[in-house]
């Protein structure tokens, strides 16, 4: 819509597109919920009176209107759907921009993988701004699909989507001044860019805060949050799948500060996005713990904008996108109507459109030299420095445990819960395999495996036979990414996530019933946990205490160093 | 500073340049006023907590710690200073960075006027941001010194303190869609563009809006601030010399919508600011009137500097530019000590160095054709139309009178209080001179001139007869601008101000003496009006109802065109 069209609508002169009548506007800018009508046209909204002529009118009945949700920080992949699955999942849910940090995709196919998710966002009704990775890989300690260097990322700073850098986790590099992240945090300057800091506190707080990053997703207590925000980042309260920090964080905002704080979801799995939504469950949790029902959306809305210079969304007003949500009422958030860029685009909860078109990716999968054999593990010690689960943790701790040992090399035993897991080398057909002991998965038998492992997402394996290890990875490879369950050689649940190893172009409900399925399968087995898949995705996350594997080895974390998988 | 250093020094490697302890910082971003330590590296602030060794330490004594002020938008013209003698002003008040808008020597130099305030800017101990003026000439109905069209803005863009365009006066042309104006918008769009809509509502400014202003800081009540933050404005609440809106506008400012409103001054006088002060007046006036000292600084501090993208400025926070003001308490706003770039820059309420070279320019005088034979009005009508003055008004009135008629020349009459009024174009040579009747002054004898004299700052000037107006404006032209008061052929007072006709290169002190000179001296005469030269500047400006006088002639602002001085 050309800039004199916008002013004549808003002036009155022709018809609108829109007109919203018979609601209450949360107006998050006047600070205040009122009786209020909104005048739309081309996308925008252009005014806020009455007397405006339309082609359309709608009348609300009573309810309320609501700027678009924005998801401050999220990793689209970890939904397991693709681009316009995603916005299938949430845009019924009210949320139409999102903050996304395509680290997981980034880690296995570079610059290709974040072309090819900003190409999905050009077309999907939900507004996908891109935060580019700044840890590819994450650490030293792994092998990932690229290495991307400032020089790299560049060339995409002139993407319209593009807005900033994405979280940095190496904050002990980032203290430290390593120069190749000097070197991203200076192509950034002026930039949004996004932190990871859990726990760091004091100088070493300062020290990164100093180097660029104004925002933290990562605080897990109210003292965590209050020291940073008046070190000066804006504090993202997170409730995703695997981390669930905002009841003990809402109580830090207050009327003074909660400008400076943004809800957001990091990860959410696709059986969450179904059963608790989105950005709206974060919603009813915040006005469920106290937060009044404006501030709540604010920090859903116009903080975030703020913060990320979108200056013309996260509010109901004149020039701003007309992206818009209606909810029943300021208690369930149930959502009966969303409007993006002033068209209604859902009925009934669901899109009313195809959300755009489903892109594939060639398979990146590149796996050499295995076999059964590679997954013998010879006893050179008396006992295995074990991984130990914690159900509900991304935690580990370490049992150093007696192995049984055949023909000199170390088995699995079930009847102890030692499960043999190995991380396999997916990218560079390196042909690296790591093996070593888990205990708490609780299998009687069988093997399950994963092409999702945080954070270069090379195929984990868990399992009490190397033969049912082999057949699981080997189904993994075959099906260019995914999860499985196999026992007695046979496959008893699968779920293809072709897209990078990651992310399936089936549906939510489709991958959340292929998820159920799995974990179904994985109870069959004897397995103790909730979401054994979602434990095995950290298991080769060499950044999480204390004892982890990647395809280079056993990792311990707190020495950040690669130790063998027996000790006398 | 290079980034690493910062990194280093908020680490706490090596000394700190100041560490400043003691004290209670007024804390913007978490909201709260605290007991805190601030340690400063290289002009920027490197750390909040203690353990900093530091070249130097600083014991505030318990006072209170503040984010330097910003004044959102000001004309530093209007100071009738240059930019460093403004900052000897008002740094020692607090203020550590202003947003001005260089309407006033734009339109008497151009693109040469607003180069000339840039180069002072780079210099002064105060944080000069320009905003391009969008309106040279205000009108088609007077001569300014100079056209700019987008075109000539463009090359400015590049400069690192223009951050924006100024208030954009014309919103008749902007709400028609005038394409010279959408031209300026288009140019600026993605940066910030001021508005100045006084009284407008409704869908006319909601048209406004659509095409790109987001502030304003012409509200008067509280019903129109209300409605332009509704509808997606920022509203600067003003409390200048000539207009006193803060206390009205104070009671829109709540929890949840405080962050949308800044402080700023847009005219300050020189014995206002010797006086009363700069935005910290503002901070004493909203605090006595309820304001919370926390929200009172947001206001001139955080939420200018986030509404104008100045990321690194307006908190006290680690990654900000150290410009800090000391507080002595929080009702006084009493300032003992100021910081910019992390030294102290003031002591006993003075800077502790100079403030910049003292930059003139050359004269910009053109008047041609200029005699007391150009003053002389053949009476074409019965009666004149006379401008109105009332004492502290700058709107208008019109009366009809009869005017003494001698060899068919109109002339004035002291004893009934009808001066005549003349506009003598100073920039092209064009030879324009304009005359009509006013009355309001109560001149016995004599004449008043000004330079000063909004927009286009032709020389006004008021008197009893041909021959003492002559004079003045022939003492204002051999000054290259000025103020002076002239009786019996003799200047009485007058002070000169050679710099664009507008500044003077002495210090506040001096220029406040020079204008309560002139005012005694226009008292001495019989001058009813406080201030004399200050009713004179809005004299001809022809945006301002209901009747004013520009080089071209009458206006009758209603109608916006040009009148004749005579009416049946």
């Amino acid at each position: 819509m050309e800039l004199i069209d916008r002013i004549r609508s808003a002036r009155g002169a022709g018809e609108a597109d829109l007109v919203i009548t018979n609601c209450f506007l949360l107006d998050v800018l006047s600070g205040r919920v009122h009786p209020g009508t909104v005048a739309v046209s081309g996308g925008w909204i252009v005014g806020l009176d009455g007397g405006y002529k339309a082609a359309r009118t709608m009348d609300l009945g009573g309810r309320y209107l609501a700027p678009g949700l924005i998801d401050a920080h999220v990793h689209l992949e970890s939904s397991m759907v693709t681009v316009p699955q995603f916005a299938s999942a949430v845009v019924p849910r009210g949320t139409t921009t999102v903050i996304t940090d395509c680290h997981e995709i980034a880690n296995v196919m570079g610059i290709d993988g974040i072309n090819y998710m900003l190409d999905c966002a050009a077309e999907a009704p939900l507004d996908v701004f891109v935060m580019l990775p700044s840890c590819v890989p994450a650490t030293p300690l792994e092998t990932s699909g690229a290495v991307l260097e400032a020089a790299d990322l560049e060339p995409l700073l002139g993407e319209p989507r593009v807005i900033g850098l994405g979280e940095l986790m190496n904050y002990p590099g980032t203290i430290a001044g390593a120069p190749e992240v000097l070197a991203k945090l200076k192509l950034f300057g002026g930039r949004p860019i996004d932190g990871h800091a859990p726990g760091l506190t004091g100088n070493d707080l300062s020290a990164y805060i100093a180097a660029g990053p104004d925002s933290d997703h990562e605080c897990t207590t109210a003292a965590e949050a209050e020291e940073k925000l008046q070190k000066g980042m804006y504090v993202f309260m997170r409730e995703g799948t695997g981390a669930r920090n905002l009841l003990d964080l809402l109580p830090v905002a207050n009327a003074d500060n909660s400008r400076r704080c943004c809800l957001c979801t990091d990860d959410s799995h696709p059986t969450d996005l179904l059963g608790r939504g989105h950005i709206d469950s974060l919603l009813r949790m915040a006005v469920g713990a106290g937060v009044s029902p404006l501030r709540a959306v604010q920090m859903a809305t116009l903080n975030t904008a703020t913060r990320f210079g979108l200056s013309s969304r996260g509010a109901l007003a004149v020039g701003y996108r007309a992206d818009m949500v209606v909810f029943d009422d300021l208690e369930s958030f149930g959502v009966s109507t969303v409007f993006k860029d002033g068209r209604v685009v859902t009925t009934d909860g669901a899109l009313t459109e195809a959300p755009g078109e489903q892109r594939s990716v060639a398979s990146s999968f590149n796996v050499a030299g295995f076999g059964a054999n590679r997954l013998r593990l010879r006893a050179t010690g008396k006992r295995a420095r074990s991984i130990v689960v914690e159900p509900g943790q991304i935690v580990t701790g370490t049992s150093l445990t007696p192995v049984a040992v055949q023909d000199g090399f170390a088995e699995a035993d079930p009847q102890e819960d030692l499960m043999k897991i190995a991380v396999v080398e997916r990218h560079g057909g390196t042909g690296n395999v790591a093996v070593a002991f888990v205990r708490g998965f609780k299998l009687r038998a069988g093997a399950l495996a994963s092409s999702v492992a945080h954070d270069s997402h090379n195929v984990v394996v868990v399992g009490c036979t190397d033969a049912d290890m082999t057949a699981a990875v080997e189904r993994i490879v075959a099906m260019g990414g995914g999860q499985v369950v196999v026992v007695g050689g046979e496959v008893k649940a699968e779920l293809a996530l072709p897209i990078a190893g990651l992310m399936s172009p089936l549906t939510v409900e489709e991958v959340a019933r292929g998820v159920e399925t799995l974990n179904r399968a994985a109870g069959d087995l004897g397995c103790a946990l909730d979401d054994p898949f979602m434990t095995m995705s950290f298991l080769a996350l060499p950044v999480i205490p204390e004892l982890k594997l990647t395809d280079k080895g056993l990792v311990d974390v707190g020495r950040f160093e690669i130790v063998g998988p027996f000790t006398d």
